[in-house]
């Protein structure tokens, strides 16, 4: 397997320790394959009824301080659920492609109301996991999970559903 | 909205304490919704390179355990990668639909080998969360997070990602 460095971008914090728990299992599990890093931007402040004009500012401001963090030579792949979906085996494959070439990979988890259109615009792909919606902190699992199982795959290993 | 009692049906334990604090919280919040409770099987024995006939056996043992405890009206959702994929509110309006006409909806996740067909064929649906493959613990953990969504869409609620 090609050594990359994997990150997952996502605004706001886990508010559960259940949560925090399973991604940190992850990220140990990931040392030595992947590594797996989790960066945290604050998720922008919006009134309880937000207008469309005020969750368009919020998300574009999200998307500023994203593109501030994303290295140029990183690919990124953008998780929304109008994009593609993919098999475990699929999405080891397109890993494995862009760590030849790339010295990290970085998943990008919208906030609340989605994700801006420039920050789709950076990424490499658009996946999607789910016709599902997610909590945001479960999208986030399920992401570190899936970019272990990546690795183990990757690099031949089993691993048991 | 119509009341249900909701039942995961699953083999095997949940070895780490985050998957079972995550799968108790979702109890909690359906408590007074449409009741969860989990019923867990105890995963046939296999040894570690299992032949076909091994595991065709084991899913048989499985199915007949699982068979002998699904009440005759419950509503059944079989879990299996190739199911139908439904959006989270088209799930809510088939969990509404079958409350008004069973008691129970119970949902079905295979072993680590998959699910036997006299098992599948006692679903009156088949749904797949993801074309991704998921670990079992973190599938129970989806279809609680689902089923309480479900609920909080079915009684018109809002329901934030």
């Amino acid at each position: 397997m090609s050594a990359v460095k994997t990150v997952i971008l996502a605004f706001g914090a886990l508010s559960e320790p259940f949560w925090r728990d399973a991604v940190k299992e992850y990220e140990k599990r990931l040392s030595g394959l992947w590594p797996l890093s989790v960066i945290e931007l604050p998720e922008a402040r919006l009134p309880s009824s937000p207008s469309a004009a005020e969750i368009s500012a919020a998300l574009s401001a999200e998307a500023k301080a994203a593109l501030a963090r994303i290295p140029p030579r990183a690919y990124v792949v953008a998780l929304c659920v109008e994009g593609r979906m993919l098999t475990s085996p699929e999405l080891s494959a397109v890993m494995e492609k862009a760590a030849a070439t790339h010295p990290e990979i970085w998943f990008l988890i919208g906030s609340s109301y989605g994700m801006d259109a420039s920050l789709k615009a950076r990424a490499d792909l658009s996946l999607s996991f789910s016709r599902m919606t997610f909590p945001h902190a479960l999208a986030r699992v399920i992401a570190a999970e899936q970019i272990y199982r990546a690795a183990q795959i990757s690099r031949g290993a089993p691993y048991h559903k």
